[in-house]
C-alpha cells in the first residue's frame, strides 16, 4: 500500500503499527526514529523497522507515509525538524489524542506539497514501550480522522483505507468535535481515575497496604488505567485544557449532587441514577466495544451463567 | 463443618456461598429463602440449595449458621423477623458492605443465646441474581469480619474457618474502621463511577452513540462497576454516609487542585501525580488481587510482552 513508512516513535502504538503493517504487507519499507539507544537496540532485536535512525530527519526522508507516534508535546518540535526532509506528496499523519492542538503545532510548518490528516486510533492498553505492541491492537477498535476542509482528498481514502487495513474502523469528524469526544470518553475518565488513585495513597487512617488488599472492591479498576504513561497524559491535558474543564465543570456539578443526596438521606435519587447506568453499559458490550464477562481476566470461571 | 446453613437471599453472594459449600462439603444442609417465587424456582433448578421458603422464619428454624446475603437496608426487618425461630447457639453472620450499621439494625432484635459475628466478602461482579453465583467467587479474595468486643471466641473461629474453607482468606477488624476502608476502597469509588456514567450521558455536544463507540478509551473501565446492582448500592449509601462523605471531600479537594493545574498548566505537578499512581498498580499486581494482562478480557492476543 506504501513504498516507505516511517514510524516517529517505538511506544505501544508505533511498535503495534508495526506488527500491524507486517501482518496485513502495508509496507515496502519501513523506517523508525527513537532518541535514546535502547530503544533503537530493541526496535533492531524485534525487527520493528528495516532501518531505526536517531534523527527524526534520517527516518522520514523518502517516506511516502509519516506517522507521527510520541506524546503530542512534541509536535512542534519534530515538525520543524522533519519539514525540509519531507517528500513531496508525503501523507504527514499521527497518533495524538488531542487534534486541535496537534493541527495548532505542526501547521506552521508544513511544507505545502505535504498532506496533513491527523488522525487518532482509540486503542491502547496501559503499558508502554517497544515491547508492548501487537498487531491486534487497533482490530475491532475505531480510529478517527481530523481532516481540515481544504485537505486533499485522495490523501484522506488512502490513509483511511491503511488505518483499516490496520484492523481498524475509520471514523472522519472535526478536529474540535474529536477533542471534545475525546474528552468526554477518554480524557477526563483518565483524570478522575488518576484523581482517586492519588486520594487513596495519601490517607493517614487507612493504610497503602490496607488499600491494596482489599482493591477487588472496586478500586482496582481505576488502577489500570491511572497506570498509563505519564508523559503521554500531562500533555494531553496541556492541550486540551477547555474540553476537558468543560466536561469536569459538568462532572463536579454532578457530583455535588449525589453528595447531597447522600447527605440527606435521598435513596430515590441513588436509585435512579444507578438504574440509569446499567444501560450505558449494555449498549457498549452491544456494540462489541467490552465483553460481558464478569471480573475479565481476573481468573475467570468456566460456563458462568451471568445476569444483568 | 455446619450441619444446617441458611442463607437469607440468593443474589450473587448467596449462590456463590452454595456453590463454595458444594465444593469443600461445608454444610449437611443447605435452606435458603427468595421472597419471588421465580427466584425460588431458579434455586430448585440449580439445586443451590435442599430446601427453599418464602418466608425467613422457615428458613432459619434449626440453622446453626444463618447468613444474610440481600441488601443491607433490608436487615433490621430481617433481624426482627428470624430473632424467634434462632436455635440456641446459632451464628448469625451477614455479607453486607456496611458494618456499623448492621450492628445497628440487627444488635437490638438479636436473642441473647445467638453468637453475631458480622462478615464482608471483599468479592464480586457486576452481575446479579442467583443464575450469577459460582463457587471459585471467594479464592484467593479477602473476607473481613467485625466482631464486637464482646463476641464469642468459639463461634469467630468457626467463621473464620468456614470462610476460608469457602477459598477466602480472613482479617478481623473494628466495624468502624471497616466502614473507612471500604469507603475508600470500594463505595467512592463506585460513586465516582455512577457520577461519570450519568454526566457522560446527559450531553447535549456528544450523542449517546459516540461515547459508545469510543468507549475503549477509558470510559469503559467506569461503566463496568456502574452496572452493579442498584438495590445494593442505594443501600450501601444510606448506611455508610460519614465515612464516604469524608472521603469523597478529601477527593473533591484534590480534584480542585488538579483541575487548577490543568486551567494553569502545570505540567510538572500532573506529571507527579501520574507517576505516583503507577506504584499503586503494581502493588495490587504484585499482592495478587489482580493480572498484570493488557487490556484484559477484550481480545487478548498471547504472548504480550507488556512493559510498564
Amino acid at each position: 500500500m506504501f513504498q516507505h513508512v516511517a514510524l516517529i516513535g517505538v511506544g505501544l502504538i508505533g511498535s503495534s503499527l508495526s506488527h500491524a503493517m507486517h501482518r496485513a504487507n502495508l509496507a515496502a519499507r519501513i523506517t523508525a526514529c527513537a532518541r535514546s539507544e535502547a530503544t533503537r537496540a530493541t526496535v533492531r532485536r524485534l525487527e520493528l523497522a528495516d532501518e531505526v535512525f536517531e534523527h527524526v530527519g534520517d527516518a522520514v526522508r523518502g517516506a511516502d507515509l509519516v506517522i507521527l507516534c510520541t506524546p503530542v508535546g512534541t509536535f512542534g518540535g519534530l515538525a520543524a525538524e522533519i519539514a525540509p526532509h519531507l517528500e513531496k506528496g508525503a501523507i504527514l499523519t499521527d497518533a495524538g489524542s488531542v487534534k486541535t492542538a496537534v493541527i495548532r503545532d505542526i501547521g506552521p510548518h508544513l511544507p505545502e506539497h505535504v498532506h496533513l490528516v491527523p488522525g487518532h486510533p482509540i486503542a491502547g492498553t496501559e503499558f508502554s514501550g517497544p515491547e508492548s505492541g501487537f498487531a491486534e491492537l487497533f482490530d475491532g477498535r475505531w480510529t478517527i480522522l481530523t481532516p481540515l476542509p481544504d485537505a486533499d482528498e485522495a490523501a484522506v481514502e488512502k490513509l483511511k483505507a491503511f488505518w483499516e487495513a490496520c484492523g481498524s474502523m475509520v471514523e472522519i469528524m472535526t478536529p474540535e468535535h474529536h477533542d471534545l469526544v475525546l474528552a468526554v470518553t477518554s480524557h477526563v475518565p483518565h483524570l478522575i481515575a488518576y484523581n482517586i488513585v492519588g486520594t487513596v495513597s495519601d490517607l493517614e487512617r487507612v493504610t497503602e497496604k490496607e488499600v491494596i488488599k482489599f482493591s477487588a472492591s472496586g478500586f482496582r479498576d481505576f488502577t489500570r488505567i491511572a497506570a498509563s504513561d505519564p508523559t503521554m497524559w500531562r500533555d494531553i491535558f496541556m492541550n486540551n485544557k477547555e474540553a476537558v474543564l468543560e466536561i469536569l465543570g459538568r462532572f463536579t456539578e454532578d457530583l455535588a449532587a449525589l453528595q447531597k443526596a447522600i447527605r440527606w438521606g435521598d435513596g430515590d435519587a441513588l436509585f435512579d441514577l444507578f438504574t440509569q447506568t446499567r444501560a450505558i453499559r449494555r449498549g457498549i458490550i452491544d456494540a462489541g466495544q467490552e465483553t460481558p464477562a464478569p471480573d475479565f481476566g481476573r481468573k475467570i470461571p468456566r460456563g458462568i451463567a451471568g445476569q444483568k
